[in-house]
């Protein structure tokens, strides 16, 4: 079995958008659903095609903002397709030998299937297509068409279509939000070449596309006629395929918008026209998938099924991160779908930057910065509420403005803030990288602590610093005071500058004085944000050692999960409205777990053990960001069925639908959930006190399991295989690097030293 | 100076729709907002007439129901005027003279000024018009036209016009909420008669309305002319009006609906048959006015601008309250505007229904009803949020149906549920009226027991009963614990409830058997209930001798008052978010102190001279439920200045236009709050030990206040002067009537006795 392809077979004709996000191909700059290239009659002009940054006007009334969404742009592989001048539709009845084939370690998406007209005659059909990962402006399609018993008319327009709206009302359920919007203003559409300029409105990014189509037919190379219209640029080719014959459509595409810089219509025509041919292209975009795949890869020896599902977790991860591009991060259905509007939410930092962080860094410190430029409104954003700093949105499109709708609480979800932090200190631990801690991170960090500065509150009733008025990760919270999260994870934010204004000071004093004069620092101000985390109340409960998720939870009423959860569906969608939530012991998705995760070095196993047996019951899953933290957990408590168990949800979530709306897009944080589960759970992985821990936690199906990691610049190769653990420096970095392995600490600093615990 | 007339002068012509709702006439059946006659280029076809209990589907999206809204009917005072071929418009440079006056001592609306035509000629117009109090069905409309200097030409359209639609659009200032969205669908207008027929969609109440005009001109009467359209049932008059003459068109309207029994139109014929002249139904309008003055109004000696404020707030409450239909009750804004759609909240019971109780009983009663006919919803409602008994709809329009929009907290806003059971309590207090506990108030208040039975959790940490996951009055609480009004009030009706059925067993066992088998009554319930009621928290500060508002109220931040709030406008539409509430100690409307209200004997004065101290400059007022809880307290507490302040910013809430909405209709708590201020604090009534208690706390500025109530089926005349209260039994009651005067236990028997104290 090959463990590198998603195959669907057969069609599901009845709820084939269903599977559309799966078939996602992506590099990062753009995202294209695995929609069906030929037109169809129910689903005309949708496509699906995003391009990370490129937000129009939404239809939600946000908190703060316009309320952007990423914008369905325009379909660029369109293809309208007749046979003996009959649609060639997907029907039933007309369809067999249906494929559809993503290959993940190249990174292409086939699809194939004979039809049959009305008339009995059968053509063979196949597609084939790719984002390339070489050149981030190009694309690749090619469409082989056979006439299997008999001649056939072909008539096959090929182009640019711009008459897409936006998809949520075909994607979004159970919920439709928004009605087919149209965010897009033609300016150009053919007729002499197949070239399209659009802009979004209203905000006006240019998006230029051209593409170069040869169709090559046994009679040899055709050239197709304008068959332009309104918002499509097309060529028409018609020609009669003789039995037994095929012919073979070839196209390349090559897209720019203007915020690649000016003229982007001249660009695409450059690179289009420097591009070569579509076997070179596709050639080098696999060979940047090889190096990809080498680095980022985790190799089972185990269920052929649970390798697969670990590598399109990956996969998809991988295709989505506009590494390219500070201006824009990692949406939570990446470029996959339009649910949350492209918008990016806390899970980035805390559930998808992990994994790039130990194997590309340099994709982590992009979507830092992305949290760097937009310190200005989060600045503001703390103005306008009262607090002093920074307060980062809740929900952000590319400009960090908040986009939360109104209600919704984005004032109580502050525990973003201080994860935030939190990744740029786990990124600086895992790199070393003083530089752009100097540069980006100090900032952000002081910037932070003064937030949660004027965030908390003295209670000089019960002489502790409160954090009132707060939503942890439990969503079902609404609205509760001192959230353990919350306060534990501020408390590090403010440690974590304190501890950085010290490294800076001392490392770089020149910089450090000019950011001290620009953010007008005081001295005094260190000191405040140690008092402030030593002091900020953290809920526990003595007599069972156990922490508390905030300080009414041991109060509310015990939640009959039974009753309230009988299906997959989320609580509030089948059984209570959202409001009933704040009167029960229940948990949405992991909220202590998820802490415990992050900062072991806090708590006893005895703790964490009393926590996940307390917590796990209470627990509804009502999201996407519930099942790997519990895999994670259950895994470094050595309860490795458990956990395996809950990898198994967490991996197959979207190849599944276990959360009923894949359809909308994949979820990005269980993504990187995935790598998490196996990298920081079965193999142990985390850091905080200075050194790399990893130990053996591999559940039982699986015999063995590697992969590599990038930590300070060195890589590491990790081998588990029962109870035994491998680590390999294969290429060293600067400094020697510290780990501990199973327990046993060691030191690794020349190429091919290699530890395996025990001996 | 006339108290009794509320005279506009001049026209404020760029917010003339601004005071449209102070000039509303009603008679519980109907609604008219005081628009003008005459078509306006810019408000062509809003009306603005509302039938109790006629709803429509409204835009927001309802937690539960299909969010009624009260629909705008057809405007049967409809008019349109062309003087020598040019419309007659409202136009600062064509009129002169302009008055509109509101006789609320008759119930009638009158309005004049002289308009100037592009050519010069001059006219005098009036206008007057009335809905008959004597019989529901019935209106009158007269309109003098005068030629001033010369003669003119005159075309005068009357009819009804049915192009009607919602006002929201208009009216709702600063936030639109609709459309203007339509309801009706015309089945007939005209053009035999000036008849409308109309069905409300989607529910289809089906409206009725005939009418009679008649024109009589110097040359003599006219008959005129069909001028139907669409939508418009109109007949035109055209005539030439000879100078220093005029003309006067009196007309008749009749109007049923469906909700009224078969075939509306027959009976608005036979009731317009059957309906007299124009003078001989407003002079029977105005005997009823008479009568229910006698009853209801409250003497002034002390400044004429006070006495016409309170009889404002008297005239619009009496005039909008349907006591005629148990079907339905007494909306947020009566039928004075389309704010809150119309519906019923828990101000009604709590702000509205006192001042019936004590002058009206029967209206008091047929709301009460209203609530016993929607158990059936009410109990539909907890079962669905998993709780027993009755949760009574935080919004409701006709069904009872739980009408808020999704998010808004209703789900914590359960106050309501004992609000209700209070103001039956208070009802059979002060009427003794047994049966109407029995035959309905019983059942409501074992089903509201049941409620609170299911709605509170004991804490076995704390070792308390708790009410979690509410929202007191305050509504900037978003989510509290242990709201102390609500944990508060529901130990109250768990009190009421237990003594109602005890009392029922003994006087009326045989119907009590039935309801009780009906009900599935256990006899362990009520010491269950009992036990509830002592265990149910209640947040209190020993130290400080405070009561508290829930149990994080003195944990949180202090609020700045100036900067949240440096205008009239509500903190959360101006400086915060209305999530950042639940961070600050701020109240919104009175919290605890109208608690302290409504049961004074359960705190002694001392703790509600700390709570008034402590709470008042936490207090925003940003609700029209917070000026006369104010003036109570202020004024039992002897505070007499504050508490004439804060009298005054009641009585002119809608005069003044304080909360910069009226034009979207009345605050009819606060109408409501006024006679509480004047007569539960000026004159310090209240009740809860079996006597009726009476105390002098007159401003200074009032040298005397009298007013009649109704007292266990007596009539009682109460006159305060400066520090004297004299007590006159009018007409006697069925059993003695226990009083306590200024402190001075008292019994009145016999007609014509009283009591003055100081003797």
């Amino acid at each position: 079995m090959d463990t590198w392809t998603l195959i669907e077979q057969p069609c599901r004709f009845n709820r084939r958008r269903g599977t559309d996000a799966l078939f996602t191909l992506g590099n990062g700059y753009l995202g294209c659903r695995g929609f069906f290239e030929e037109e169809q009659e129910d689903v005309e002009a949708l496509g699906g095609i995003y391009v990370a940054g490129v937000f129009g006007r939404g239809a939600l009334k946000a908190w703060k903002g316009m309320h952007r969404e990423l914008v369905n742009t325009p379909n660029f592989f369109w293809v309208s397709l007749r046979v003996n001048g009959e649609a060639l539709l997907c029907r039933p009845k007309r369809m067999a030998g249906y494929r559809r084939v993503l290959d993940m370690r190249r990174g292409v998406l086939d699809r194939r299937f004979t039809w049959t007209g009305s008339d009995g005659a059968r053509v063979r059909v196949r597609f084939e297509r790719f984002l390339s990962v070489d050149d981030l402006h190009l694309a690749g399609q090619r469409i082989e068409i056979e006439a299997l018993d008999r001649d056939v008319e072909i008539e096959l327009l090929v182009g640019i279509d711009a008459r897409v709206t936006q998809l949520n009302r075909v994607t979004t359920s159970p919920r439709p939000i928004q009605p087919g919007r149209r965010h897009l203003r033609t300016l150009r559409a053919g007729p002499d070449e197949i070239e399209t300029v659009v802009d979004t409105l209203p905000k006006g990014v240019r998006l230029a596309e051209a593409q170069r189509a040869v169709l090559e037919t046994p009679a040899g190379p055709l050239r197709g006629a304008d068959a332009a219209t309104t918002d499509l640029a097309a060529r028409r080719f018609c020609f009669r395929l003789a039995a037994a014959k095929t012919a073979r459509l070839t196209r390349l595409a090559a897209f720019y918008t203007s915020r690649d810089g000016a003229d982007p219509m001249a660009r695409a025509r450059r690179t289009l026209r420097r591009a070569g041919d579509y076997e070179g292209l596709r050639a080098a975009h696999e060979r940047r998938w090889a190096e990809t795949w080498r680095a980022c890869d985790i190799e089972l020896e185990g269920p052929d099924d649970d390798q697969r599902a670990l590598r399109f977790n990956l996969f998809q991860l991988l295709q989505a991160c506009p590494e390219h591009d500070s201006r824009v991060s990692l949406g939570a259905r990446g470029l996959s779908g339009e649910m949350h509007e492209g918008s990016v939410f806390w899970d980035n930092e805390i559930f998808k930057l992990p994994f790039f962080t130990f194997t590309r860094p340099a994709a982590t410190a992009s979507m830092l910065r992305f949290r760097h430029r937009t310190l200005p409104e989060a600045r503001r954003h703390a103005r306008d509420l009262w607090f002093d700093g920074a307060m980062y949105a809740w929900k952000s499109g590319d400009d960090g403005v908040e986009e939360t709708e109104m209600g919704v609480g984005a004032y109580y979800a502050i525990h973003i803030v201080a994860d935030i932090a939190y990744a740029l200190r786990q990124y600086w631990e895992a790199t070393a990288d003083d530089e752009f801690l100097f540069r980006y991170g100090v900032e952000i960090l002081i910037e932070t602590a003064r937030f949660w500065k004027s965030r908390s509150h003295y209670d000089p009733l019960r002489r502790t610093w409160n954090i009132l008025a707060v939503r942890g990760p439990n969503e079902y919270d609404v609205i509760v005071n001192n959230n353990l999260f919350t306060n534990m994870m501020a408390g590090e934010n403010l440690r974590y500058a304190e501890e950085a204004v010290a490294l800076m000071r001392r490392r770089s004093p020149a910089a450090w004085k000019r950011l001290a004069a620009r953010l007008g620092f005081r001295e005094t101000e260190p000191a405040a944000w140690r008092a402030l985390a030593e002091g900020l109340v953290l809920c526990y409960d003595r007599g069972r050692d156990l922490f508390v998720e905030d300080d009414m939870y041991l109060h509310r009423v015990p939640f009959d999960m039974k009753r309230g959860k009988p299906d997959a569906r989320r609580v509030i969608d089948g059984t209570l409205p959202y409001e009933a939530m704040a009167l029960y012991q229940i948990t949405k998705q992991s909220d202590v777990v998820t802490l415990m995760n992050l900062l072991p070095w806090k708590f006893t196993p005895r703790q964490m053990r009393r926590a996940y047996a307390f917590y796990e019951p209470r627990t509804a899953h009502d999201s996407s960001l519930s099942y790997s933290p519990h895999a994670v957990m259950a895994a470094r408590l050595g309860m490795r069925a458990e956990a395996y168990r809950y990898f198994r949800d967490c991996a197959y979530l979207d190849l599944a639908d276990i959360q009923l709306n894949t359809i909308s897009g994949l979820h990005f944080a269980n993504l990187g959930g995935a790598w998490q589960a196996a990298v920081m759970g079965f193999a142990g992985l985390w850091q905080g006190d200075g050194r790399l821990h990893l130990g053996p936690h591999l559940p039982a199906a699986w015999k063995a399991m590697r992969f590599r990691l990038c930590y300070r610049g060195g890589t590491l190769r990790v081998e588990l295989r029962g109870g035994k653990t491998r680590v390999l420096l294969e290429s060293p970095g600067p400094a020697p690097l510290r780990l501990c392995v199973a327990g046993r600490d060691v030191r690794l600093s020349k190429a091919g030293q290699e530890v395996t615990t025990p001996a």
